[in-house]
């Protein structure tokens, strides 16, 4: 048996290693048959699993990969939520291994997107996938939703959901795309951070100059950039825009002494992250400065010359990108406009400023006392051994507050991530004793939530007739 | 005639364009088959017009391109120097023809280095040609060293020209490789601004990180960065590293009026430049500013996501280059080490703060009353029918300095770049007409130095035994 079950993982982690294969890198046109590779790939798996209706659905971007399940009438109706797409794999030569060839070194599979969220969206695929092969059927109805542009804000995922409302009707939400505080100790995520995505350039000089000729004589984009960039915050890392924290609800004390007991302290965070602290707010744990406090970290910079040696260069323009997380009741376009004006207010005098919003997503906190959350904590208390807690993520899923505004759905977000994962950065892994333990926690899950009362009424028939207008 | 002096015009445009076409970025390895193939056309061309002992010859990084002619006993030797590497061509969609495709539209030759420096190179070499053909031989004994590594701040020059300094023992040196206020205005060089080149590196996090699960608790380079480079200038764009300004000798009242008078306008420089003003100095005109006082420019800043969309990214690192300019009597080696002193000063706490020096040189000034100075204002004077005046650059050549300590001889630089020119930018171009003016410039300048007295005595036949040493 214990061969079995080895061969069985075998195969499974063999089956993870051709999804994190394809670069569906979601930010950048290059990677457009990564994407559409890595689509038709999941779609194909979750029809040879077993499931109803498997298809790559168009949207105005990316496609989405659905498949259901449907037959189990009266039982609840249960919509899991996960994106195929990845963040870009550069710097590329940091890697150990390349970012598209899936690689287990140790207890880790090492890929871009091997935890975020490939690895943790297969959990629940495989979790069907062992139900369906052991019983032929599953406990609950299933709708499977796994998007492609999560890594870029999704930005057509709310058209979609209202296009197909009828046929994503569910009673709640699992998502598995954050972390537990560490292998033995899993976490329900209950709040995100909002995020404001945006691009500064700063435009000077008609064309790029000699900064021999002309140094100190003209006006340089980069050097103008970098004053607002470093005006944007102050000396102890508050963020410097009028207006910005008005809207900030503050965490009361029950809640942050919550957080101190089951968060990680700021060494953790630290040793995880192998970073120094920012400057950021006195009076706030690292924890709490990710979570309960918004921020504003600069993501990118580019202008002038980045080859090797010299080049005698004033550019004509430089640009910036802009990652502000946004906590209760911040609103990101409400955060725009006011950097809008504090960016007219200090832009210096001759140079052009422009601002483009790439991504905005609102904050989002999710009930503790939903069944289906309750359901979950169950399951993980099995298989861990141990009661989840309620964590804090600094992270945006934006699709959590379009589940909640279009769908008006309960999310659970069940975390199979580890804070050491390095997701985003290189070398990104999966703790494989992590996945296959999640593994058996959704199948768990899945049993709990069939015995969930006064939640299937919504698993009716009416929904056949609109499926089968959505795949035609 | 005039068919014929158009025909051998085209002919000289074709040369010009076949120079211009290798793509010899002395920046960047790869493009090292560009200098090695421009090196020796060059050499070719030399030998093909002429002149004598044409020779590729190495140095530690890129070959100098050598010839000479000295069958003029009695007479001085002339050295001519120019330089055949380019500057990198980035950003290449700025270009309205590709960089390495010389085109010819309305008077000017289009094409990166077309100015700087193969077309003003180009000057000297078609008027030895034509005076060779025309006589059969040249009024004074030249030697020609044309360097690869000019726009890198020609690091190993100075070896070279130790190595060979017999070789080129002369007694003047001729220089085009700087710009005359207008096509009708010549002008001589007689300052240069020294040149310190570096390169920053912040260095954070370990690895780079999630900017929304981590934004607020870790420190971010690029914001470190940016705290440094806006605190390298005060407010009115004065240079705030601490002593910087100690060595700067102030300029008299009577060279300021003379510059006032010659000099650009402020709204010249600035429509020449399609540029605004810099928030420098107060009290100096621009070309002040750009000459007699020093001068910081970034010339590039690397860091984080750079493609399109958005990464949520914390950088582990972020770079920028800066570069320097220098009047007397600061020297390099002292502002870069007040530089590494005022980094660590304001290195803000838990980053790490690299500096590497890329680019060292002094500023120089250059003789008005060496008798090879008056030859080349007369030479001017007939040919573009106005005296010239004297000019400062903002710009640095390494060369000078070099030749000044370790030749020990006068330079002479006689422009026939235009301020429109774009050296350094996109479109470079060279101006036809002032070219081929330049060459009539060239040739009375040879005739005139022939005239000097007492400056023949150091053509004598020893230099023969050393110079086949030099080549063999």
């Amino acid at each position: 048996m214990v061969v079995a079950a080895r061969a069985q993982n075998e195969r499974v982690i063999h089956e993870l290693e051709q999804f994190v294969r394809f670069p569906s890198v979601s930010a950048t046109a290059t990677h457009a048959a990564g994407i559409r590779n890595c689509a038709a790939w999941l779609a194909n798996h979750l029809r040879s699993i077993g499931l109803d209706h498997a298809a790559v659905l168009p949207t105005a971007g990316h496609p989405v990969v659905f498949a259901d399940w449907r037959h189990a009438p009266g039982r609840p109706i249960l919509l899991i939520y996960g994106h195929y797409d990845v963040q870009p794999a550069e710097p590329l030569d940091a890697w150990r291994s390349p970012p598209f060839t899936p690689t287990v070194r140790g207890e880790g599979l090492y890929g871009r997107g091997a935890s975020d969220d490939k690895g943790q969206l297969f959990v629940h695929v495989k979790a069907i996938e062992s139900l369906l092969k052991s019983r032929g059927r599953l406990p609950v109805n299933v709708v499977c939703l796994f998007e492609g542009e999560e890594e870029i804000g999704s930005p057509n995922l709310g058209a979609f959901l209202r296009k197909h409302r009828h046929l994503l009707a569910a009673d709640f939400v699992v998502i598995s795309d954050t972390q537990i505080p560490a292998a033995n100790r899993p976490a329900i995520t209950d709040s995100l951070r909002g995020a404001l995505g945006v691009e500064l350039e700063v435009q000077g000089p008609r064309r790029d100059l000699h900064s021999g000729v002309l140094g100190g004589a003209v006006g340089n984009p980069l050097q103008a950039l970098a004053q607002i960039l470093a005006g944007l915050q102050g000396a102890r890392g508050r963020i410097a825009i009028p207006g910005f924290y008005q809207r900030v609800r503050p965490c009361d004390d029950q809640e942050r002494a919550y957080m101190r007991r089951v968060g990680p302290s700021d060494a953790q965070i630290l040793r995880d992250a192998g970073a120094m602290p920012s400057s950021g707010e006195p009076g706030y744990s690292l924890y709490e400065r990710s979570t309960i406090r918004p921020a504003l970290a600069v993501t990118g910079v580019t202008g002038g010359y980045q080859g090797p040696g010299v080049k005698a260069v004033i550019p004509a323009k430089a640009s910036a990108k802009l990652d502000i997380r946004l906590v209760p009741d911040q609103q990101p376009e409400e955060i725009a406009d006011l950097l809008r004006a504090h960016l007219a207010q200090v832009r210096p005098a001759g140079f052009r400023v422009g601002m483009h919003v790439l991504l905005s997503t609102r904050p989002v906190t999710m009930r503790r006392d939903h069944p289906a959350v309750g359901a979950a904590m169950r399951a993980y208390g099995s298989t861990f051994g141990v009661a989840p807690v309620f964590v804090r993520s600094g992270g945006s899923i934006p699709v959590v507050g379009l589940i909640q505004d279009i769908l008006g759905l309960p999310v659970v977000m069940m975390g199979f991530g580890l804070p050491d994962d390095h997701i985003h950065g290189p070398n990104e892994r999966l703790h494989l004793p992590t996945f296959f333990r999640g593994i058996e926690t959704s199948k768990r899950f899945l049993d709990e939530a069939a015995r969930l009362e006064g939640l299937g009424e919504s698993c009716r028939p009416r929904h056949r007739p609109v499926l089968q207008q959505a795949l035609e």
